[in-house]
């Protein structure tokens, strides 16, 4: 009792060193995994607002929810806006073949070798890249890869990564068929196809100043530039396989050399399509399955 | 020092229920913050998998990371895929007319009132349903309003979201212009245009038996659409405004009775640009900013 009477002054520094730290560290915790908690306290908007946005900087303010773009701050001069006008008979029409157009569009894996205009390729990535973004930040990188050496690094990483998905889930139950499943982590059109799209998002930017700039629902932005270049793909025949490595971005960012705000976004190897490609006879969900009037 | 000597044994009791109580909090933080890491002990892809896809379920297992439809699981038959074949010069001018089209497309926010045919709505839709998703899911609703009581039951909730996101701002730093501000959050076209699209994003699916089936990547795949909707849209001459209002998402879910699993990614109103309507003279960055070549 004596020991412990001598003691107590220690033990009460240490209890508020632990005390101290564990607070600390739990605010930390807090601020890093719930940053919108702090600018508003309604549970269900921040539930809602799961977007990998960095919000490290709020300079240049919350921009509302349209996509304002950063030029009407500025007051920048206003123009006309001139649009072609279609009577109604030729708009049903353009609504159709443009349908029947995409409605063709189907992930097809058998890509052929043979070279595609470099020319066609950079137009449907200017094209894609007329997409909307958050606050007009245009937070796109298209990284076109034609050099066979990198084709065949590239493929390497994802295979590995693939290999370690299939292996995970048979592990957990379709542990017999391996020869089954393996044709599905080898992924050759990474080498055969003569263009590999990677798209990445720039999770924020870098200002004038090095300041971060906040790009807001930046995920959503390049994914809408990615639903416009595959309809410009589709436009000109040509083919590919919708995916999203995300996985292998760290390895692929540090191979293709991007900068640590840009994240990889999808993968798209892309090229004609094999004269022997096959597809599965799969449906789509009828309109009345996607929309409700009212 | 007799008094703390006999509030030893207490300290130390005080100390222990404390250390035990931030210990636990700090583990639950965790488990929230980070529910992949169960799955996989390799940060740098935690980091990167941040989709709030819901995996409820692994039952249907990983698919890897293209987008394999579960029709190929179960062995639907393959078909020979047939595509256009274009001569090369007709690629490029496909490619080029395609980026023109897309290159006049703009945010309006001026938009007339007159009536636009359904068909033409209808079709765009099915359109946009042609667009890849995560192992084909299709986890995609579109809700298509043009009941005048309803539409303004929608401005109320985005208006009265938005004042709160701008008055925030003002409340930070620009707090004495409040009429130039105010346009911003006053959106007639909510009121004005004669449609207006909702699109939610299902972030899970219900099986036969009720249990949840996750919707790998939704939200990617439902941008996707997104931006094959605003391709389709302004092939037909229609315009719109680009906007994520996910702070109202869930009182617009209630309004439009979505079952819970469903989440609203983006609201569209659509119609023809009014007479009168103007744009900011913006500029998109050039190829060379977007595209990289390797």
């Amino acid at each position: 009792m004596a020991l412990l009477s001598v003691l107590t002054p220690v033990l009460a520094l240490l209890l508020c060193l632990v005390v101290g730290y564990m607070l600390l560290k739990s605010r930390h915790a807090e601020s890093t995994s719930g940053q919108e908690a702090k600018v508003d306290s309604r549970p269900w908007v921040d539930q809602d607002l799961q977007d990998d946005t960095e919000h490290a900087q709020r300079e240049d303010g919350r921009e509302g929810d349209d996509w304002v773009d950063s030029s009407e701050k500025q007051d920048i001069p206003h123009v006309p806006y001139s649009a072609t006008r279609y009577p109604e008979e030729t708009m049903v029409e353009r609504s159709k073949e443009f349908y029947s157009l995409l409605n063709q569009r189907r992930t097809v894996r058998r890509i052929s070798p043979e070279p595609v205009p470099r020319e066609v390729i950079d137009t449907v990535i200017r094209t894609a890249g007329t997409a909307p973004s958050g606050a007009h930040t245009e937070p796109w990188t298209f990284v076109v890869v034609s050099d066979p050496e990198i084709k065949h690094q590239i493929r390497q990483i994802v295979e590995e990564e693939e290999e370690v998905n299939y292996r995970q889930r048979m592990g957990d139950k379709w542990v017999k068929d391996l020869a089954k499943f393996r044709t599905n982590w080898i992924k050759d059109y990474l080498d055969v196809a003569p263009y590999l799209i990677l798209i990445f998002k720039q999770t924020y930017g870098i200002l004038a100043n090095n300041k971060k700039k906040t790009h807001y629902y930046n995920e959503i932005s390049v994914s809408i530039a990615c639903g416009i270049l595959l309809a410009a793909l589709q436009n000109v025949g040509l083919v590919t396989v919708t995916s999203t490595p995300l996985n292998c971005g760290p390895q692929l960012r540090l191979l293709l050399k991007r900068p640590t705000n840009e994240k990889l976004l999808m993968l798209l190897p892309v090229g004609y399509p094999a004269a022997d490609a096959t597809v599965p006879q799969l449906k789509r969900k009828p309109l009345e399955d996607i929309v409700v009037h009212i």
